[in-house]
């Protein structure tokens, strides 16, 4: 058995059963590897931030990791924008990044690369082989790295000739570690701050806090209490809908964000960190939480928000308490010119239960968001890192992972030409995913965070550099060209009609929507 | 004046006026200087890899650096393969990186990385500024060091509050350091390592030995002593066609490049070191000069290889030896199926005099060089790293460092598909670029390699990771979605008038050559 042969038998003995892919000529034997191993899946991408993309939606949908197959330093540097977000979504991943063989590497040749230092930045953890023998050894302890709670990125670098060398065998899988349970001092001191808040309370959520069972926690503890229920402005996987516990979600502007916050004399964090500015704008506040506020931290995202969550329920008595529920609604406002909350209303009427939607919206994605609240249950993946691009490769990853439930792409048009070719992936793996362009021409949130940033009258220079037009892209074609059937939309009952045609197909369609 | 202000005024007082970008939030105060700095161009790409590889293009056609802007660890990371790229081609660039706000950064936002550690990998020179008034003085420095010869790639990291802040000034330009000079000794062994030779002798270009006057001073060389003249397998730029010394290209596989160099008892290398094979297989050299010949290393490529060659000229006192020049020639097969062998012989027919080719064909591309060898005078630009996508935007940066050229792309599909965001950019910058896409439905350099590493028996699942078809990409249809007007041809006959239209416009023009 060589070291490729023992690292991917490997890693299926720990459950790992799909594999993302670009691979190079240093990752050849990983693919006969793979080609050899009966139930392991691989799925090609046609440029790595699509591999990567994809093994993160898989990631957050499956609660366990997809390999992926990057080919040496410039093939691991393509995939590190979405390895970035996947990271700060928690996702468990591991990234099997070939290598010069050990004896090449001093000849400099060509692809010669720090790997190592290329993986290093966006993965938390990252372990070279050292021999044949070894390499399954680093493929049972990235696994483990992986899963440790509630999910990081681990790194396995792959020199040549220790995958196609013989002598190694498979290694066994570790123990699971269990995830960081919170102290019962600090549940205690949660609900005492919530039982003596000296004004309004929030209870603010994050992580694995905003899955649908830690959110009816959370609904117990609010109705017990009287705490508003706020949720982060980017969620890994955010479950809501009808019938579910809803809380509210932080504005993105740092100022909106601060003003939700402002009046509350104590927020108990679970799951997260206290909210901070995503960017930084001159003479603005980074830190959004009130001065003078009791800022408790119940949990952070690397504890057992959930257990937290539950155990404050209990401290509280609240254990028999009825949360609020969101009530059913879709907004009926389908005619006229198309704009984001009308791609929302008609989404809500028509998304079946139990959907999965990747948002990368962007702008048009934050009008969506709250006009979706009433829709059927389903889940809502976003952008957690801020790398654009992600949109459709998470899509595509949270396909793979669940096989029957729909897969919405919410796209703005400037993140999906990051890497439209996750369409193509679609359109092999006969994927059932609706992608919506939303197709402004333009990176309308560069427009408004120019004068965030104190430029004031922005030339023809500058405003060319953040429009989409001249020319303008279309999308529909360009999906057709890559197998994916798809409509352009531009008046509200256009695109009322191209989603209804999209749905009712199992399979990848587009629709374009031009807003 | 603020930082970047300062920032940019220093560049384009060093003579930088063009900046390939995709800007984010933390530049846009980078992007407002630039829209106020007459004379700065600014071109926008839709994905990073556009961006790097356009400088790479423009560094190696101008012989100054160009500056790319990029959004963070992400943006830097998305824009790495192409700088490794750049700097395998010893190609001069600057990239200027915006990073959170110094007071920003311990807040671990979203998009926080460690940008330095993003850039170090790939960047020969990186460098953070310290205040707004230390921006500009990092942006002379990094111009300095982007020239160190014969090209550097030098990284800015831009702290969002250093650029918006006032109180900088414009920094004096640092003089330009001289291309370290062979010793006259070395000179003088390489003149007697020819003189004395116990068999046959060749004579090794690389790097910037393969331009047109130092390809004379080569053929004269030649000429002189009877050496024959290689050149490495991926120049950076390499003057080629009728009337100029031609050197023969070392084959891409080991096997066949160490075949070609077995006889020869004394090999002189000049701009570049002894060939190694690009990746290793099992039981395969990585060396590939044969064993007791007599290696003489005239120039590194870090020295001043033209030099180095007139001095050997003037040591052999072959000043006044007339060189073998490439004769026209231009193969008539333009009937029946296309390949790439076609490919090339229309090419020759049909380029322009002056033509810059950006050559990432390849397996296509290895077949369509040598039936170009009689072209009319052209520069042949090639992967010099390995990291494949390279081509279009390469030619995006040739294009705009030399307007009055015809750009052609050469194209593979597997490696167009990284970066087929570039052609969108051709059509808005109205680029005189014919790219012409070898569609072949495959990676299929990695068919070979998959039995060059040793697997004997792919099964389907390894084999469709090669496959670029399931379903078929329609580049044609693709390239109108972006802007670019395009035909697509199966036959000689079809490419031949194609390409005829395509060559005829002066714009962006895609030819989708069907193989």
């Amino acid at each position: 058995m060589n070291g490729a042969e023992a690292l991917i038998a490997t890693l299926q003995s720990c459950g790992v059963d799909v594999c993302f892919a670009n691979p190079g000529t240093s990752e050849m034997q990983l693919v006969a590897a793979i080609d050899g191993q009966e139930g392991m899946r691989s799925v090609l991408g046609l440029f790595e931030g699509v591999v990567t993309g994809a093994a993160d939606g898989y990631g957050r949908m499956a609660d366990k990791p997809a390999a992926t197959l990057l080919h040496l330093g410039p093939g691991m540097a393509n995939g590190n924008a979405y390895i970035h977000n996947a990271r700060r979504a928690f996702t468990p991943m591991i990234n099997l990044v070939g290598d010069h063989a050990t004896y090449h590497l001093h000849y400099n040749a060509p692809l010669t690369s720090d790997v190592a230092g290329v993986a290093r930045p966006m993965s938390d953890w990252v372990r070279t082989a050292r021999s044949p023998r070894d390499l399954a050894l680093a493929g049972a302890e990235a696994h483990a790295a992986s899963l440790v709670w509630p999910g990081q990125i681990a790194t396995v670098i792959v020199p040549a000739d220790h995958a196609w060398s013989d002598g190694a065998a498979v290694a066994e899988p570790h123990a699971a570690q269990p995830a960081p349970q919170v102290a019962a001092s600090v549940i205690a001191e949660a609900a005492e701050a919530l039982r003596n808040s000296e004004g309004p309370m929030a209870l603010f959520l994050g992580g694995r806090a905003v899955r649908e069972e830690s959110l009816y926690h959370a609904g117990q503890i609010a109705a017990a209490t009287g705490a508003k229920l706020i949720s982060e402005t980017f969620s890994a996987r955010l479950q809501r809908g009808a019938g579910r516990v809803a809380a509210e979600r932080l504005p993105y502007p740092g100022e909106s964000a601060a003003e939700v916050l402002k009046d509350y004399k104590t927020i108990v964090f679970c799951g997260c960190e206290p909210p901070v500015s995503f960017f930084a704008y001159p003479g603005k506040p980074s830190w959004l939480s009130p001065e003078g506020a009791n800022l408790v931290c119940l949990s952070s995202a690397r504890e057992d928000a959930p257990a937290a969550l539950a155990a404050l329920v209990r401290a509280l008595g609240a254990g028999d308490v009825q949360p609020t529920l969101q009530p059913a609604f879709a907004a009926e406002c389908t005619e006229g010119k198309l704009d984001p909350m009308k791609i929302g209303a008609t989404l809500a009427q028509l998304m079946p239960e139990n959907a999965i939607v990747s948002d990368e919206g962007a702008t048009a994605g934050f009008a969506a968001f709250p006009m979706t609240a009433g829709a059927p249950k389903h889940d809502w993946l976003m952008v957690t890192g801020g790398a654009i691009g992600q949109g459709m490769p998470v899509a595509v990853g949270a396909a793979v992972a669940c096989p029957d439930r729909k897969v919405i792409a919410l796209q703005a048009d400037g993140g999906g030409m990051y890497t439209n070719q996750a369409l193509w992936t679609m359109a092999r793996e006969n994927l059932d995913i609706t992608t919506i362009i939303l197709n402004n021409g333009s990176y309308a949130i560069l427009n408004i965070e120019l004068a965030r940033v104190g430029v004031a009258n922005p030339g023809p220079k500058a405003l060319s550099m953040l429009s989409l037009r001249d020319p303008d892209i279309q999308w529909a074609q360009m999906a057709e060209s890559m197998g994916v059937p798809a409509r352009r939309a531009t008046t509200a009952a256009e695109f009322r009609e191209a989603l209804e045609w999209a749905l009712s197909h199992k399979g990848p369609r587009l629709v374009e929507a031009v807003i």
